[in-house]
């Protein structure tokens, strides 16, 4: 890979794309970002995440966002993240209902191969909710499956957050959601080997 | 102003906004946003910096993805910064002419006054050209004088970070128009004091 090629990676997502938390404003995405140049693979990275969108809200945006960011001659990926705010309460429901997060997982993925773009996913990570957990757990079990069913590399973060104290610590000290900088710096470090095997190739 | 408020804050223009050659991945954006934080008003920075974006880009793009990135009871603000992309050769002219740059930028000031958004506009910086250079000087000045009549601060930071070596060395020694680490700390310095007087206002 020449060191002057146009890289981009667009991250699609919600706030712990958007690193809602990190009192240094990089969050996971921009620790990968950085990590990527320190190996000699500079990357544009274009982080779309937003606070508490849903799978639905994300369905809905990520096409013509990505699609203005685009350019003819660029290596251009594609990192998608979402899945707690979907397990949210509302009313006696969740925001969005587990089989149909798993559909709208499903129909960016295609979107995503229509579009030629490589497609890496980042499960969602544990909250101090017991009860949510259970929930996102059971979440990131399904997208896990769908993503292989795609042949789609999915990174599993859940369970290693679950038993990390610098994770479960930050977000209970935290708005019971998000960690601060340690905290994204163990969500990088669980993302990084898929990553980087990821990025760099093809 | 309550530690705990939701304020977001939407970074609205081109590759010097997404912070393209910061080996940090942090640009003059998440260096301001850092800083917030570390005055006790930390802020959800939602970074809409793309590559090549001239004004007529940006004034297409930019009020729909703000639209999905705001929230009901948030303090928000929009930062604008574009023109250097505007001055680039294109055949015999420039990629958009200087007087269609100004009223594209009169047309962002009056669509976000409509959406309650309070401004702060910061100009384009220079780059290793010196020929384009006195076309984004001229522009800036421009700038200034279309904001001062809109009654929104602007930010010149042309002539500073021409006369400064941290700049222009980082520029040539890059890609001929963005800096790396150094460069983007010396553009933060330069719109923090208004950046803060103008978060904390209001």
């Amino acid at each position: 890979m020449a060191p002057s090629a146009d890289r981009r990676v667009f991250f699609v997502g919600d706030s712990f794309v958007a690193g809602v938390g990190d009192p240094q404003h990089r969050g996971w995405v921009g620790r990968l970002a950085e990590r990527a140049h320190r190996i000699g693979a500079p990357i544009t990275a274009y982080s779309l995440g937003v606070r508490r969108d849903t799978s639905d809200d994300i369905l809905r945006r990520w096409a013509d966002e990505v699609a203005v960011r685009r350019a003819a001659g660029a290596q251009e990926r594609l990192v998608v993240s979402f899945g707690v705010n979907d397990t949210t309460p509302s009313g006696c429901r969740t925001r969005v209902a587990a089989e149909h997060s798993v559909a709208n997982l499903r129909t960016i993925l295609g979107e995503a191969a229509t579009a030629h773009l490589p497609v890496l996913v980042v499960g969602p990570p544990p909250v101090a909710d017991r009860a949510q957990n259970r929930r996102i757990a059971a979440l990131d079990e399904r997208f896990r499956h769908t993503c292989a069913e795609a042949r789609v590399p999915y990174v599993a973060v859940f369970a290693a957050l679950r038993s990390e104290p610098g994770w479960m610590d930050e977000v209970s000290a935290g708005d019971g959601s998000h960690p601060a900088a340690a905290g994204y710096g163990l969500l990088a470090d669980l993302v990084e080997p898929v990553w980087l095997e990821w990025l760099l190739a093809g």
